[in-house]
C-alpha cells in the first residue's frame, strides 16, 4: 500500500549531517570514546547516518509522539537492517520537569509498522509535531506491558546509545529548563541504504543519507584516532554558545556544569 | 484595565461543585482527616469552593500551562484574600511519564498579575488550553530562581495541599499511564466571593461559588463527623470506576493499588 510518512525531525535544524558542515560535530562524531561504542554494538565500521540537535526550548517545548526511528528509515529512506544505533549526548541537562527522552525497553526487538496515510506534503509541518502515521496504541500497550518505560535523566554531558528501532518519544517542556541533546547515529557501513521498500519514491533526504555513507569514519585517516577530553569539552561548550543564540524561547538555556563526562 | 481572562477548568468535569451532585465527593471533602489539614492551613472553619477531577488521559493528554488559581479567583470571581488551599488526590499513579502536577515552592507569596486580553467567549475553548493570560516569563523566572521545581509523585491514593496562589501547571502525557486526581478546594468561610476585582461583570460560575458558599462543611450537623477509612476507600475506589466508564481514550487507565492513603 503506498504510504506518504515522515521522520521525527527536529525543530530547530533541518541540516541533519550537521557533523558535514560543522567543525565542531566533525570532531565530535569520531571521538573514540563514542565511536568505539558504536562499533561494538552494531558490531563492525560505521559511518553517520545523521547528525543534528534536538532541541527542546524552556515554556513553550513541544511534546513528540512515540515512534521508531528505523521504521521511517526502513521505509522511506531504505535502510536494509537495524544495525544503526543512535547516539544522544545532553547540552543541557535532563530531568522530569523539561520533557527528557522517553524509551520502551525493549521494543527494538519487534517491528512496528505504522498504519495510514499522511496527507500530501505533510512532512513540511510534521518537523514540529507529529499527527499521522505513527504507531497505534495496541501495538504501544504490548510494548509497554513487557517492559515499562524508561526516562535517562541526568546532568549535561550525559550519554544515551539507543537501538534505531527503540520506541522513543518524549513529553511538552513548559518548565523553565531548556533540553537540548545532541544526536548522531552510526550505522553500519554494509547497512547503507538502498532503494525504499514498498515502491516508494526515494525522499530528499534519503538521496543525501546515501551520499553520506561514503564518508565513513571509522579507520577514516584523516579522522583523529583520539580526542582530548578538554578538546571536546570546549567544542561542545562552543556548540552550547550557538543553541544560546538560536534559542527562539525568551528564556536562556541553563548554564551546564560538566558537559560530556562520559 | 478591562480583562476577559478564563480559569484552569478541568477538561472532563464542567462541575466544579462535584461534591453537590455526587454522594462519593460529598463524603470525600467531608473526611475529618483532609479536613482538619485544610482548617489548620487557612485557620478556621471551610467550605468547598470547588471540587473537580483533573483528568489527563494516557498518550494524549495535554500540557496545562503555569497559573495560579488564586488570581482568577481573586480578578475575575472576587475572592477577598488567599485563604484558600486546594487539596488534590491522586487517583492513577502520578510520576515523571504522565505529565505529574508541578509546583513552584514559595510562589504562593508573590502575586502575579497577569496581563494582557483574551478574546470574546474565549473561556469556551480555555478548557482545553490556556494560550491568553498567562503569567509572563520574566514573573516565572523570578519565582524559578528562588525555590526552583517541585514534582510531587507517587502512588495513587497520594495527597497533596498546596495553597491557591502556588503557581502550577503541567506537562503533556504521551505515557500509557493516565493521570486522573481529585482536587477540592477549602475557603475560609469569612473569604466568600465577593465582586470580582476592576469592574469586571460576575461570571456565571463566580455566582455558583458564592452559593455554593451557603454550606459549609467545617461544623456542619448534617455532614458526618468521621467517614471511616474503608468507607472513604470503596468511595473512591467507585469514583475510579465512573473514570474508566469516561476514559475518552482506548487506553485504560491504570488500576491502582492503594487508594487514599493518607
Amino acid at each position: 500500500m503506498p504510504r506518504h510518512r515522515f521522520e521525527a525531525f527536529p525543530i530547530s535544524c533541518t541540516k541533519l549531517l550537521i557533523h558535514r558542515i560543522n567543525t565542531i560535530f566533525s570532531r565530535l562524531v569520531r571521538d573514540q570514546r563514542l565511536l568505539k561504542i558504536a562499533e561494538q554494538i552494531v558490531g563492525g565500521e560505521t559511518y553517520i547516518h545523521q547528525s543534528r540537535i534536538n532541541y527542546k526550548p524552556g515554556l513553550v517545548g513541544k511534546e513528540f509522539y512515540w515512534h521508531s526511528d528505523f521504521e521511517t528509515w526502513h521505509i522511506e529512506d531504505g535502510m536494509p537492517a537495524m544495525r544503526a544505533v543512535s547516539c544522544a549526548i545532553s547540552l543541557t541537562d535532563n530531568n522530569a520537569f523539561n520533557g527528557a527522552l522517553m524509551l520502551i525497553p525493549g521494543s527494538q526487538h519487534f517491528f512496528i509498522s505504522c498504519v495510514g496515510k499522511t496527507p500530501d506534503n505533510h512532512y513540511q509541518t510534521s518537523l514540529k509535531k507529529q499527527e499521522y502515521g505513527v504507531p497505534d496504541p495496541i501495538s504501544l500497550q504490548f510494548l509497554v506491558e513487557k517492559n515499562g518505560i524508561e526516562m535517562p535523566t541526568g546532568p549535561a554531558g550525559s550519554v544515551v546509545f539507543f537501538d534505531c528501532n527503540t520506541m522513543h518519544g518524549s513529553n511538552s517542556n513548559i518548565s523553565l529548563y531548556a533540553r537540548s541533546n545532541v544526536f548522531m547515529v552510526y550505522n553500519h557501513i554494509d547497512n547503507q541504504l538502498q532503494a525504499p521498500r514498498d515502491g516508494l519514491t526515494p525522499s530528499p533526504r534519503a538521496k543525501t543519507f546515501r551520499h553520506s555513507a561514503h564518508c565513513h569514519i571509522g579507520n577514516s585517516a584523516k579522522a583523529p584516532k583520539s580526542a582530548p577530553c578538554s578538546r571536546i569539552v570546549n567544542a561542545v561548550s562552543a556548540v552550547f554558545t550557538v543553541l544560546l543564540l538560536t534559542n527562539t524561547c525568551s528564556w536562556p538555556i541553563m548554564k551546564p556544569s560538566n558537559l560530556l563526562e562520559i
